[in-house]
């Protein structure tokens, strides 16, 4: 089962280092791609890619320019868990998804897609959705949301990232780097 | 014990959005203050404030101006994590930190401080610092960090807001509001 990341409503300048956060977060929990509606921002996926030259993986961004349309055609693709606020607990359906869920998703051959939102988020998402599923309900940050329910559904140790140039040898007070 | 929060060299503008979020998360966690050093930021504490005024509890927000003095005075009251990349796993801190050093700073009367940096943090950080923690040891974002940190040592769900004029009621499939 892949995981994919679905940003809805990206706006330029005000949306760039929340977006960004959001694909990196992706990126170090495994995710393999984030899709984008809202406005085309090259300047951001460079960012990422950038990170990933030296760091390493194969996590892609793909710009999505009518979201409904992407839904119509590739909803039933996917399981899709909608992070927002007013949702159920994360770490209660993490504890479903994991146990029961994931492996008639991969029965199926179905993958999982988590949709993040920046704008107001249309009605139809909460209906469309599979799960609307919370990290608190507390106002906060999609960034943190998005973090927290993918450690919950993910062991970031077994991620892979093919290709780094460079990685972190964990150290207890300083900062260790090592060549690939 | 409680928690305390230190974002360190906040930047007008490239940062407002940033540390608006960790200020935000850290609320919804149930920490009660935000020190932030760098440039002074009226706006963002603005931001937060009015959050708190509908949503409630008794979170607030301090500018330090001099975070060296802050620490040369104040760093035996706390125990200090600096929430790095480089650091060690965040959740084996938490299973020792919830295990026994907790109990430890309850009978110290220390509290926890976790020091989240924005520009480059100075090697003293480092070594002043009782733990440096990662969230994986991958570049994303410390907004995240902070978040899946704060989800391993506290339980969200027993955070009270005193105040709150409004809450969220989960919901399946959409968005309810009840007012207090």
């Amino acid at each position: 089962m892949k995981i994919y990341i679905f940003r809805f409503g990206h706006r330029l300048e005000r949306d760039k280092r929340i977006t960004t956060h959001c694909a990196l977060v992706s990126r170090a929990f495994g995710a393999c791609k984030m899709f984008y509606s809202g406005q085309e921002d090259p300047s951001f996926e460079n960012s990422v890619k950038e990170v990933q030259e030296d760091w390493g993986g194969n996590f892609t961004i793909e710009y999505i320019p009518d979201w409904e349309k992407f839904f119509n055609i590739n909803k039933d693709k996917y399981y899709i868990v909608h992070l927002t606020m007013y949702g159920t607990a994360f770490d209660d359906f993490a504890k479903n998804f994991n146990k029961t869920f994931k492996k008639g998703l991969q029965k199926q051959k179905k993958d999982l897609l988590i949709f993040v939102g920046s704008q107001k988020v249309p009605t139809a998402v909460y209906h469309f959705a599979n799960a609307n599923v919370c990290v608190t309900n507390q106002p906060h940050s999609e960034v943190c949301a998005l973090g927290v329910l993918l450690n919950a559904l993910v062991d970031y140790r077994t991620v892979k990232f093919s290709g780094a140039k460079i990685k972190v040898k964990p150290n207890l007070k300083g900062k260790t780097i090592v060549k690939n």
